[in-house]
């Protein structure tokens, strides 16, 4: 086939279903949360009733990705079996029980020459979800969009093609004995590059993309993109331990915010030690660190604590490492920690921990980032942790939400205003 | 000087000013509204004090433009005098007025584990802001900007460089006597197209792209950037005139929409009529729009009442007139109408006029719209008509801000989290 061809056709499939899926998205704006929340329901049962087909057709993502020696960790993400299925088909039930923010009425006013005007939300019309190997991605985008009456055209990786078109044949099943369109739900089955590249510029059916995956995928998405980007990216979150924190429970942030997951963007990847604390308390963080197999970039005055720790370079103050290392550094006082964090950090989860109100104050005015927290670690900036009861990712960027995305984030607004004849 | 050469220092005089812009930022981030407010109305003094200055600066661009051969318009545009002048100065102290956004606290809540979470206003840091030929955009996007507690990068036009150079440094020496850091408004002497595209890759610096102006302006800062675009768009909006339409009514909005002030992106360009109403009174319709030197491109049930109509093209019922022309069309129903808006429309503000509540709630959900109206014209849409007290622009864009756009859409939001130690 000539390249030209190809392009064509990676075209019109794409074209084909964002026009489909705009179409749907007309329909389904209209749709009560009721109707909705069957359909959501209905997905959740036909999950369930087809485990088997699902589960063998993911077997060959597996498959293959073993012989083309995927990694374990990667693998691990590919793989479904009967309990994530069952907590996919949960994750759906427990959706219904949210608000539904469509409709939801924002602020409600008159003007002094009689007009009535209100803010309503609204969906956002079509969703295109860029985003790797997990399959679970599938189902949780496609109900979120659902949920807020957006249709969704997801482009998911190659390695999960045969999951994502199990999952995706499933849920049209179950969307066939619903009033929510079929077309909602667009899964392209063309995995190229070509294909991404021309979502990426699809403005006349896409009204925003969001993608999900590593930092790469993400700075791609943001670097091409002329439909607008929902921008979940990455975090370089650090712990601040001010002079007069509290030494048992810096200790104990400092090190669940670094070790109980240490893959996610929300774990503490730097930690600033004020000097005075450092005198006195290094020692013992350090050991607790070193127990938990954490391997320390320090910089000299933490190098002259442990013989272990490697010297840190320019580099660590910018790296994401997400494992068991993290950067230190000891700095002379709060001001010098604002300054770090907001040269070096990415604006996600910051920390102070800290018994000074004026510079807990001071910390929360001035560091620029999603989520800044006082004596507790950074792993809470999560959609679940915030008790939005559901996320569509953490977003990293100042426009439209920052931090972590409940339901809302995937609506607009709209102005209604009525009136008795007015001109201007 | 070499191509090289030339781009390097290009770059470096965006950089260093984007650079200083960033600095300053996080000082005026601090600032108090009592500061802020105080250095608005200091500008508007300096503006008045030096306005032999700024007319003299300005009559070389009005001069340099007429030699140029530029429309009378766009001298129009182009020229300051005393009253224009005033104009600005007064509304200077008008922001002065109106609420800060700024440390607005929107949510507060508590988690069952005793975290404490807010949700508040903040600046969104530097906005990059790129306009045509009017200077007064200069004088009100950095007061907005200075308000809302963010730096400005400006970038006007070469054909307004002598005015915003001397409004500019009119603000500057009115922010020396503020708080206000100077920096904070900085100015592109460098107009050339080179130094806006590096503006539009400038993620580092830059937390937003406004552009002001043109059609093709906008679109080309909306196809070329990566940092986030606010998007003030085109208005080919409609005025839908329904069954049961009031006569004088529907006549009066349709003239006001259409003639009150044809060159802004609020006014009318198409008419759609159902067709008993048409059958009734469409010949009074075309008349008056006649008399108001009208001229109108019909579809063919048009094109039978008069013989001055001009036959209708595919593309009118796309085109942004912003004159004395305007697109009609009979339809058979709110049905066809809502088809037609959403097939045509540019999102901006769309209106009905009817008697028919069923069709206006139709019309209201289903048209896809910043602001969709019932008996009122659609020149409404505007920050000052909705009660903002100010306006950056009116987003035609979904995320963000959609719709006239008042100071918080200058902002972003942050949480913050207060605990005692909690871990995950």
């Amino acid at each position: 086939m000539t390249e030209l061809l190809q392009e064509q056709q990676t075209e019109s499939e794409l074209l084909q279903k964002a026009k489909q899926a705009k179409q749907a998205a007309a329909t389904l704006a209209k749709l009560t949360t009721k109707q909705k929340n069957n359909a959501l329901r209905l997905i959740s049962a036909q999950l369930l009733e087809e485990q088997a087909y699902i589960l063998e057709e993911n077997s060959k993502d597996v498959e293959q990705g073993r012989q083309n020696g995927m990694s374990d960790s990667l693998v691990d993400r590919l793989q479904l079996d009967q309990s994530r299925l069952k907590d996919m088909a949960d994750a759906l039930v427990q959706l219904t029980k949210l608000a539904d923010p469509v409709g939801e009425v924002l602020e409600k006013w008159e003007r002094p020459n009689g007009l009535t005007m209100s803010k309503i939300r609204v969906p956002l019309g079509v969703v295109g979800m860029i985003y790797e190997a997990r399959p679970n991605v599938t189902v949780d985008a496609s109900s979120l969009c659902l949920k807020t009456g957006n249709s969704v055209v997801l482009r998911g990786s190659s390695t999960a093609i045969h999951s994502n078109k199990a999952i995706v044949a499933v849920i049209h099943r179950a969307l066939q004995k619903s009033e929510v369109p079929v077309e909602s739900v667009q899964l392209l089955e063309d995995t190229s590059r070509e294909a991404a590249s021309h979502m990426f510029k699809l403005n006349q059916y896409l009204d925003v993309l969001i993608p999900r995956g590593g930092a790469k995928l993400i700075q791609t998405v943001v670097q091409n993109s002329t439909v607008p980007v929902l921008e979940t990216g990455a975090g370089n979150c650090h712990i601040y331990i001010d002079e007069t924190a509290d030494v048992k429970m810096a200790i104990e942030i400092a090190l669940n915010a670094k070790t109980q997951r240490p893959s996610v963007c929300n774990s503490c990847e730097s930690i600033l030690v004020h000097k005075t604390w450092a005198d006195k308390h290094l020692a013992e963080l350090l050991s607790a660190l070193q127990d938990k197999q954490v391997e320390i970039h320090g910089d000299e005055s933490i190098q002259q604590l442990s013989p272990t720790v490697i010297p840190a370079e320019n580099a660590d103050w910018g790296t994401e490492y997400l494992g068991l290392e993290v950067a230190m550094k000891t700095v002379t006082g709060v001001e010098e920690a604002i300054q770090h964090i907001n040269t070096y950090g990415t604006k996600h989860s910051e920390a102070i921990i800290s018994s000074n109100s004026a510079n807990v104050d001071q910390f929360f005015m001035e560091i620029d980032a999603a989520a800044v927290y006082h004596n507790a670690s950074t792993r809470f900036t999560d959609g679940f942790e915030f008790g939005f009861g559901a996320e569509i990712g953490i977003s990293t960027q100042k426009l439209h939400a920052r931090g972590p995305m409940g339901l809302p984030a995937l609506t607009s607004t709209k102005y209604i205003i009525r009136g008795s004849g007015q001109i201007k």
